[in-house]
């Protein structure tokens, strides 16, 4: 039988689509019986495994039917509307979709499973013992669910958990009171865009940047202003003034991605210009879990006397993404609207996994874990940092923050072009590299490999840090002459982004 | 000690608020210890419990410490920002905000613990098997969580259940493909107002109708029009048409709240009308999942063949209300724009979640689940219509849709006012009583109660409808004069909310 699989993502569903076209074309006809599992698999060159998967969901899909023990059968009579042709394209329905149609694509890696090794970052460390205390305190909170709905503030449980952990950890003083539990940081986002923001209202963000909170500024229609980062971090002297951000977004502790800290007197500088402007700060504090080797600086939160400062932070970085809870401390004068909004955008988040996060917290389970992935990522880290040096010495110049799960690694002389050709070489060796550049809104002014090492054990790094040697070895020699011609190279300046204020 | 509790809520939560004004008003003075909680349960009549997790709850926000062996005692040094005042009131900083501030209470009934029984509605049936295979789906699917993000469309393997599952129960066929994972139908209605509306476009609502989503539409500056129900559903002859309205917003299968069914013809002229004005069909299939008595209609949904109708549906009405999950089935040319908008909004829902339900439906608990619900649910709208005919007679006329999980009881010749006076001598008698008439947006053509049986049992029932026609008695002693003199009275026309539509 022809069924050809389209090579995009998993192979069951490259089967799965390619059997539901053969049954909507006619190919496979109704009432027909397909192929035995163990036969397609042998002629796919398929597990039988991934054939059962698709077979199932076919079935669910109601396009074919299992009869026990005769095998599998297409539906005799497929579901009205699969027979007629629909999805004639709209125009968007409203200025929102229209925006939405308009951002640009994401620069968020995708998971190269087929590579063996890959530097991807974003998604955090895990480990077993993770997983086994955290299925401990779900099922724990799911005996115990309350029949009602959860309070759309968030769990007080929670809050004060959180409250306690914030004072411990972050040096953030606050009370339950002042803490909202949302779905993650991208939600907070969405939340506060809702609150504090019009349509063409200014909002800065830090160039580069984290793209996904980017777009849900641009989507909402605000007007995106991209204010470089420098040395010290966001340059507050380039901040827009005429007229003034509503909002200000900024990493603070560890700026995303360039892992620079915002110096204590930009700290204060940045807090002088909301206080002067009636700008609102919101402090994301995405990664700032994991311990910095060397001193932290106390969050803006902590230094912010005016109440000026929202703070926002995730669970998604310290526990799993697929877990979507994050929260916003804000100055009591919001904090009435942003319930409010909370409540009519999803009335609350998930009661039993808010529960579940509470009990986790407060049994001490959560600061080992972050105890123990701090450990392993500062021995990741340090792996890194010596493995590049000896494997790719001056050609790669390393950005070290002493915390998170990656860093920013500047390749002087290095045009785009060549970068590609580096992630090339090192996808031939079965490495996966990825670039700085797509969390620049323009062109940055100096190429650089974002790598990420949560998703890399120790021995992986020593081996991936030689092939990013060997791959450096071979792009070098293939383009030493354009790069001797164009006369680029030197010492860069490190996280020197140098770049006037601009909308978008 | 003097420590007033405000009567406000949970016990241990007012003993909270009285211990932190303590505290921050200097009557317990920093390093003092607090009363053993045994002693201090035995001054306030409170349990022991109670006393403990207030002292809990200090400790997590940091205005109490617990010193092992030794009691608990008020924090040496208060958090900074908590000496000072805070919290001057601000202007609304977004059209939305101003907005949110501007609507209206919600009418959801709170639970009201200090009686005995409540025919509350609004909070689905739980029992105990529900917990257990409940917790055994989340166990199973933290043990295999996946380390990165769940997709923003959802999980497929959770959609593909979805599908079979409306094929069988509801008759609506679609695929996977056109399923869209949300946080509940809350979210549903706040995708669709980002990706459907601009400000100031025309929607349309049941009226009597659901305050929630009512609000959602309210906030994003839609024009919200309320368009009577009459005893076939929503009167489609009096949907506005200079301009029509961008959205229309039915339950189709059992109105929320007066439990009427949309007739085929209606269904049909609805279809019509939407297709002729380019208006999109939002269908909240809220609680169509509890098997009907006779014969239920199809979706609306299966109705469509211009592809106007976008069916919604949630599990916080069948599962648990904590689970914060629902779907969108929508139109393929839409499809793209919701799951954007979904990915900006808050990436996505919870994986583990999901894959707990995708599992609990897939492995049939799901299905047992609904059965077992359906089966008491039927038993006991049959003793509260018993009851209710039994003991209140004439004066109380319940209408029975024969599914869900509440019916509406009018009272006829009743006024406001009558309806307050029942309520409280319900109360007295240990009985939780609601009016309809929150529900609607402006004064009932009759008043009503909204009779929730979910959270009630068989024996429950059969009380409760004792006590309710003890206060009818009481209530229609009192009220005789004022009502004779009126001459209100006589049936009810049923559902017969005969209103020209109006905007809000």
């Amino acid at each position: 039988m022809f069924l050809p699989l389209d090579g995009d993502g998993e192979l069951y569903l490259q089967l799965l689509r390619a059997l539901r076209s053969a049954v909507r074309d006619g190919r496979l006809l109704a009432g027909t019986r397909l192929p035995a599992t163990r036969a397609l698999a042998a002629e796919l060159k398929l597990s039988r495994n991934t054939v059962l998967a698709a077979y199932e969901l076919l079935c669910a899909e109601q396009l074919a039917v299992a009869r026990s023990g005769s095998g599998t059968f297409v539906a005799d009579a497929l579901p009205r509307h699969r027979q007629q042709p629909r999805a004639e394209p709209v125009d968007a329905q409203s200025a929102y979709a229209a925006r939405l149609r308009r951002l640009p694509p994401l620069p968020l890696p995708t998971r190269r499973s087929d590579l063996p090794i890959d530097f991807q970052y974003g998604e955090p460390m895990t480990h077993l013992a993770l997983f086994t205390s955290w299925s401990r305190a779900l099922t724990h909170a799911a005996a115990r669910a309350q029949p009602g709905y959860p309070a759309p503030q968030g769990s007080l449980h929670l809050r004060a958990q959180i409250v306690a952990h914030l004072g411990r950890r972050r040096g953030v003083a606050c009370e339950a009171d002042d803490v909202v539990i949302v779905n993650g940081t991208q939600q907070a986002f969405s939340v506060l865009a809702r609150v504090l923001l019009d349509e063409g209202d200014r909002v800065v963000v830090e160039e580069p940047g984290y793209a996904l909170a980017k777009h849900c500024l641009m989507a909402h229609g605000a007007e995106v202003v991209a204010v470089p980062v420098g040395a010290d971090g966001l340059e507050v002297a380039r901040l827009p003034s005429a007229p003034p951000a509503r909002m200000i977004v900024v990493t603070p502790s560890h700026q995303f991605p360039l892992g620079v800290t915002l110096s204590l007197p930009m700290r204060q500088a940045l807090l002088q210009h909301a206080a002067r402007n009636g700008s609102w700060i919101v402090e994301d504090d995405y990664d700032g879990e994991f311990g910095f080797e060397g001193r932290a600086l106390p969050a803006l939160r902590a230094l912010d006397a005016g109440d000026r400062v929202i703070y926002i932070g995730t669970f998604s970085k310290t526990i799993l993404p697929s877990l979507r809870l994050g929260y916003i401390v804000c100055p009591r004068s919001l904090r009435d609207d942003i319930v409010l909004a909370k409540r009519t955008m999803d009335v609350a988040s998930s009661g039993i996994e808010q529960q579940a996060l509470a009990r986790f917290m407060a049994s001490g389970a959560f600061d080992r874990h972050l105890k123990r992935t701090a450990l392993e990522l500062r021995r990741r880290r340090r792996a890194l940092n010596d493995g590049l040096a000896a494997q790719c010495g001056e050609r790669l110049v390393p950005q070290d923050s002493g915390t998170g799960m990656h860093l920013v690694a500047w390749l002087p002389g290095f045009d785009a072009a060549a970068v590609r050709r580096l992630i090339a070489k090192a996808e031939q060796r079965g490495l996966g590299l990825h670039s700085l550049a797509p969390h620049y809104e323009s062109t940055p002014p100096m190429q650089a490999l974002l790598i990420g090492y949560a998703a890399t054990s120790v021995s992986q790094i020593h081996k991936a840090t030689c092939l990013l040697g060997e791959s450096l070895d071979a792009v070098t020699r293939l383009g030493r002459r354009e790069h001797e011609t164009a006369g680029a190279g030197g010492r860069p300046r490190l996280a020197g982004v140098r770049r006037v204020a601009r909308s978008n």
